[in-house]
């Protein structure tokens, strides 16, 4: 049911009928044709994810943050230490982080998975799915086995599977691992061959000589792995790592159950990706949130053939990004439900 | 009280104290310092207007639509005919436009205001402030007399100063106006020096002829009228209109109480350049919502010193991109206010 093989034989193409019904009825509304711009695209793409009419208004929210370390810290990759990665997942759940405020303020949830974070935790509020206690450090070997890449995708299509059965119709994708922004830059450059250089940006705030070294650490981890980039197991295994992997799979098992994912910043994208190298057709049901700061996160939205909602050179993960976008989603699917038509309020058309 | 020259003696700097605080303060939140981008500038720029260090989140909000009709639709300008100003404004009060269904999503109120609509209106919801009948053909003379925009902008003093009374600490710009692209193109032409052809866009949905016709008609209405750019009265009056004139008056009237307003669209911006050249000090009052579709909406920007939140391609006004940006506007707010130190948190600070 929640296998990985299974979840990508389910996902399917978008409902077009839906999607041009909505474009016609949108049309009727007391505006000028496509003035809501992006607004009016999103309300089409979500009808064309649930097959509705009008689809749901504020129906259950969560951004998942699948939090997990990566070895290639060894490597002096990062500017925050390791144990930020455990201590964060406390903030989390304390509700002091900068995801739960703006997750509170869009009425959202915040659902914390522990896919690899390389310490002990034990809290109520933490989804206990610890693959290994972190990847291992890619500029000598592997980050996972294979094996354990495909597990930790799994835990993400699980995690998206008991969402759904618990209500939620939008899911967001989140993440806190120190060093992740190292495995992003690597899946990027392994996918399209570019030198590490060209996809490696400051991360938590580099400066430029320590970004010189991190991009020279993802070349000798490409170097050392050889990942195959028609092969996307391969490339999430040998330099990716477990947060990425279960963002991923939790984007997968989204798009298999018909439920739109809202992509957050550079990390998430690098899962999304995967997932859309995965299953092509998975890239119907994610919806970008923003354009981050970080160096390379353009060029990978363009990748993936998505347009962000926001740009506000933002850069701090954690699904901050997507919970954000949740409004403008809202937003947009008011608009589509609540407003006059033409006919309705009285208002005279145009004759564009 | 509400006389223009009092406000714009009264319109003063931001409290750069304030804001420095902030920005200091801002640093000690649980994530990468500037990781927030644009949400740590907005929450230090309210700190700034109003010299609070956690500036009110959710502090009531309107957004006022200044409603007017323009004498150049009689050029053909418009693919709307002139009494969709007056059957919108029924649709505002009925709460079946798009403003109403943003403002609603916002918990923000929808205010109306008749500053000069080409018929009578009489509504309990609409705020009947008529200067004259709509204004008059710029293509064969002055829009309105100096004494009539005055009167206009006094008029959007007033208004920003009642909601003000009111407990209002969050303004925003809408309008509804067949023709006022029109206008503020023309503007736009005026203060600028460009041809009107580079400054001229599609409205509400002109095709590429249509358009042509519509900048020849900015042309002549300059050449007719020889608006001095030295002199913004001078251009306000002669190529702008009344919505344009209320809105250049909430704008001030707003700056000189210390209040911050959310500058919609193209229209908006160009009442905000109205605004900021009579009172310089006024811009840093202003937060640019949205880029809209509109061809000049990137150059008036620019000409503001403003970056906008959003970028959706909507061209629609009434406010609804200004609207929308309330959303993200509280959420810097309640990062600022809710987000967890490090020291409180126990998190270890990076190095970088």
């Amino acid at each position: 049911m929640n296998g990985l093989q299974n979840t990508l034989k389910r996902i399917q193409g978008l409902d077009q009928q839906a999607i041009q019904a909505i474009r016609v009825y949108e049309d009727t509304l007391t505006k000028p044709p496509g003035s809501l711009g992006v607004l009016e695209s999103i309300a089409a793409q979500l009808g064309g994810i649930t097959g509705q009419a009008f689809p749901e208004v504020a129906a259950p929210k969560a951004v998942v943050v699948m939090a997990a370390d990566h070895g290639v810290v060894a490597e002096g990759v990062s500017a925050f230490p390791q144990e930020v990665t455990v201590q964060m997942v406390a903030n989390f759940c304390n509700g002091g982080a900068a995801i739960n405020v703006l997750a509170r303020h869009a009425g959202a949830d915040v659902v914390v998975v522990d896919v690899g974070v390389a310490a002990p935790i034990d809290h109520p509020q933490v989804i206990s799915k610890k693959v290994r206690l972190g990847s291992a450090n890619m500029a000598q070997g592997p980050a996972l086995t294979r094996e354990e890449a495909v597990q930790a995708l799994e835990v993400g299509i699980a995690v998206a599977g008991e969402l759904i059965d618990r209500g939620y119709r939008l899911l967001a994708t989140g993440e806190m691992g120190i060093g992740n922004t190292t495995a992003s830059s690597a899946i990027v450059a392994a996918f399209t061959g570019q030198a590490a250089a060209a996809v490696t940006g400051r991360g938590t705030g580099l400066d430029a000589a320590a970004v010189g070294r991190k991009a020279a650490v993802i070349d000798r981890a490409l170097a050392v792995n050889r990942p195959d980039p028609a092969d996307p197991l391969d490339v999430l295994a040998k330099v990716g790592g477990l947060d990425i992997a279960g963002l991923a799979g939790l984007i997968l098992g989204a798009a298999a159950r018909r439920v739109p994912v809202v992509i957050d910043g550079f990390i998430s994208s690098a899962a999304a990706l995967v997932a859309a190298r995965l299953a092509p057709l998975a890239s119907g049901y994610m919806i970008a949130s923003h354009c981050s700061a970080e160096a390379a996160h353009r060029r990978l939205l363009e990748l993936l053939g998505l347009k962000p909602l926001l740009e506000l050179e933002m850069r701090l993960g954690e699904g901050t990004g997507a919970v954000l976008a949740f409004g403008i989603i809202d937003a947009a699917l008011k608009t589509l439900r609540e407003m006059a038509t033409f006919e309705s309020a009285g208002v005279a058309k145009g004759e564009a």
